[in-house]
C-alpha cells in the first residue's frame, strides 16, 4: 500500500528526492468554477471588449501564479514551466465561469500543482474584481482532469 | 447600480484609490473543503501526531500564503495583516477536510482576499501531500462567510 | 549642499531612517515611452479589442510591479500603496506608446520609485509581447513628472 | 507575416509553448542610460571608492533583478540564468551613466528580457540613490544590442 | 508561566493577534560573526576599495533580506521597516567579520526577527563570496543585543 | 592562488559564468545550532505531539527557504533543487537544538548556499516561536559538513 511520500521514515516532512528520475514531457489539465449571480455574470460578459476585461486579467493572474507554485506549496519542487494556457468560459445556464488550465514542462516531476494553483488564482482574481457587487460568489470543483508523463503514465478522470 | 470598481471610466484596470478611506478594524472569515476518498482521509488522520502532519503543514502554508495575497491577485492592495487563524477539521461523514480561516487587520480595505487565498493554499497543500495516493481529490465551496469593518459594515452569509 | 542620503557618515549604504517623519498623502506621476516600428504599433492597436490585448496586459504588469518596488530597489522603504493608475496611449505620429503612471500612498516617504518601476515594467511587458516581430524597440524618457506630499512639498517638472 | 505569439488563436494571452525547442546556449546584450546633472554625476563618481558606492549597489540590484524577470513580466518563461555581467560607466561628456548588461543561459528561449530588466533596475537604483539631490534624472535608450542562440540565430543591432 | 504564544489553545499554530496593540517606536539591535582563515579575511579586507567589495555587497543583501523576513519566517507579521543599518567589521585578532544590525519601525510588534534575518543573510553572503577559497567558514553567535518599544519595554543583553 | 571569483578583472561583482560547466549530481550537508535555556528547550520538546509543533514548523520554513536562496544571496545562481531534508534534534545535555540539512540537485553548481540558508531559516523560525519566553537564544556553528559533485569533487569537514 503506497505511503504519503512527503514524510520520511521518521514521519518528518521532506522535499521528496527526485534526483534519480528522468526528465520526461509532462502535461496536466485542471478545471474549476466560480458561481455567481446572473447579474454579476452579465457584468463580466459585458466587460469583455475592453470596458473592464475581468477574464483577461484573471487569465494573466493565473499564468503568473503558476510560476509561483513552489513558493506557495511547501514541499513542491521548483519546475521550469514551458507552457501555460487558461481558458475562461462564462456559462449562463449555470451562472458560473469555468476555468480550464493546461500546463506543460520537461522535468522530473509533474505539473498538477502548477495547473491547480493557476486555476485557483484565476478564479480568486474574478472574485476580487466582482466582490464589490457580489460577495456570495463561490469557487467550486477545483480538480485534476488529466495528467501525462512520468513513471505513472497517463491518468484521466473518469466521467462524470 | 454599483459598478465593477476595478476599472476606471475608460474601462481600464486600476488599483482602486483607497487613500481617503479611514483605517478601521477588519475581519474576514472564509471556508472551503477538500473531498477525498475515505482511505486518504484516514491516512491524514493517522498522521496527526507527528508521523506525517499533513494538516499542520497545510495550516502553515495557508498562513504564509495570506501574506502573499497582493502578490498573486493583481489589483489587491498590500495590507499589514495582524492575525491569521486556520482551522482544519476532518469530516469522516462526508469524506472531506473542512478549512475555516479568520484574518484581521487595521486598514483601509477588507481582508476577504487574504482569507480566501489562505484557504485555497491550505487546501492545495493537502492536495499536494496526498496526491500520490489520491489524484481525484476536489476542492469545493471556497467562499466568504462573514466580513466586518469598513463602510459596508457587517456582512454575514445567510444559511442556505 | 545636500548629501547622498543613502550612505551614512562612514560612506556605507543604509536604509535611511524615516521613523520620525509624519504620514502625509503622497502622489507621484511618471512617464516613459517605447518606440517601435509603425507596423508593430499597428499590430498592438489592432489587438485592442480582445484579440491580443497587449496594453491591458502591460497595464496589469505595471500595477503588480509597483507592489514589488521595495523588493527590487535595495534601499527603498516598503510602502502600502493606496492607488495605481497606468495610462498607455499609442502615438502613431511618433511610432511609440506613451505610458503615464500615477501612484499614491499615505506614508512617511514618497512613491516616485513605485511609479517609475511600474512605468518601466509596463513598457518592458510591451517589449516582451512584441519582440517576436520587432527586436529593435527602445524604451525612452522614463522620468518623474510630478510629486506631492512630504517635507519637500510639490515638485513639478518644468517644460519642456 | 509573423504573429504576436503571446496570444492563441482565440486572441487570449498564453505562455507560449516552448516544450519542443532544444536547449541551446543563449546570450543577450542590452544597454540603457540615465541622464543627470553634471553635479550629480560628479557626486556619484566621487563616491566610487567606498564613500557611497552608488554604482556597486546598482550593479547588485540589476543582477538580482535579472533573477526575478519571470516574476515581473507576465508571459515570460522562468529560466536558470548562468551568467550576468553589468557594466556601469560614467560619461562626463554627456552627463550620463551608461549601463551595458550581458546575460547567458542554456535554455529553450532567449534571455533578452532578463538583460533588459537588469538594465532597467540598475538604472532605477541609481535614480533612487541620487533622487534626493536630482529629481529630474531621466532613463533613456533601454534596448537590445545583440542576441545569440536559438532558432533565430545571431542578431545584432545595426549602427547607429 | 508564559506560553508559546504562536499556538492557540488547541495547540495549532496561528499568527498571533496583534490588532489591539498600539503602534510604538521599535528598535532591535542584533549581532553575529563569520569565522574564516586569516588568509580569507585578508582577501576580504584587500578588496575593500572597489576591487571586490565583499562587505558592501553583504550589507546590501542584509538590508534587502530584512524586507523579506515575513516571507521566510512563517508566523512573522509583515512590518513596514523605517530604518536598517548594518555594520560589518573585520577583526584580524580573532579571524572573523562581525556584523551588527539595527532595525527600527513604528508598529504593533518588534523588529528582532528582521534584524536577526538581516544579520544572517549578510553573513551568508560573505560565505557565498569567499567559499571558493575557504569552505570551512562558520557563522557564529547570531543573537539579539537590545530591544526597545512595545509593552515589554527596554531589554538589553547582560554581559558577557 | 585562487581568486574571489565573484568579481571580474575590473573588481566588479558579477554572477560567475557557469554556462560551460557540466550538469552533475550535487549534494551538500550543513549543520547549525540554537542554544536556549533548559526551560525553553523543555517547552519545545513537550510540544512535539501536536500541542505546538515548533520543530515541524521550523522544518517547513527551512525547506521553503531553500527554494528562495537565489532571491536572498545576490550572486547565487538559481537552481532546481531535487531534494531537501532537515533534521532537528533537541540536545538536553547542551541545551540546544541541532539542525542538519541535506540538499541535492542535478546542476552546474553546488547547493551549499541552499543548505546553509535552509539551516539558518529553520533555526531563526525556532527563535521566532520561542522568543516570547527566551530572548537570549543564540544561533551557533552554521557551517558546511560535506559536499559532493562538480569539478572540486568530494569535500568533507575534518573533525573536530
Amino acid at each position: 500500500m503506497s505511503e504519503l511520500t512527503h514524510f520520511n521514515t521518521a514521519g518528518d516532512a521532506h522535499m521528496v528526492d527526485i534526483s534519480a528520475k528522468a526528465d520526461t514531457d509532462r502535461t496536466a489539465v485542471t478545471e474549476g468554477f466560480i458561481e455567481m449571480s446572473a447579474a454579476t455574470l452579465q457584468r463580466v460578459m459585458n466587460g469583455d471588449n475592453k470596458k473592464g476585461d475581468v477574464l483577461g486579467i484573471a487569465r494573466i493572474a493565473g499564468i503568473m501564479a503558476s510560476k509561483k507554485t513552489a513558493d506557495l506549496v511547501p514541499l513542491c519542487h521548483p519546475l521550469p514551466i514551458t507552457h501555460v494556457d487558461i481558458k475562461l468560459e462564462p456559462d449562463t445556464q449555470n451562472n458560473l465561469i469555468a476555468c480550464q488550465t493546461t500546463v506543460t514542462t520537461l522535468g522530473k516531476t509533474g505539473v498538477e500543482m502548477e495547473a491547480l494553483n493557476a486555476t485557483q488564482v484565476a478564479l480568486l482574481t474574478i472574485y476580487d474584481m466582482c466582490k464589490a457587487v457580489d460577495r456570495g460568489m463561490t469557487i467550486q470543483g477545483v480538480r485534476l482532469l488529466e495528467k501525462k508523463g512520468g513513471k505513472s503514465g497517463h491518468w484521466k478522470r473518469e466521467e462524470p
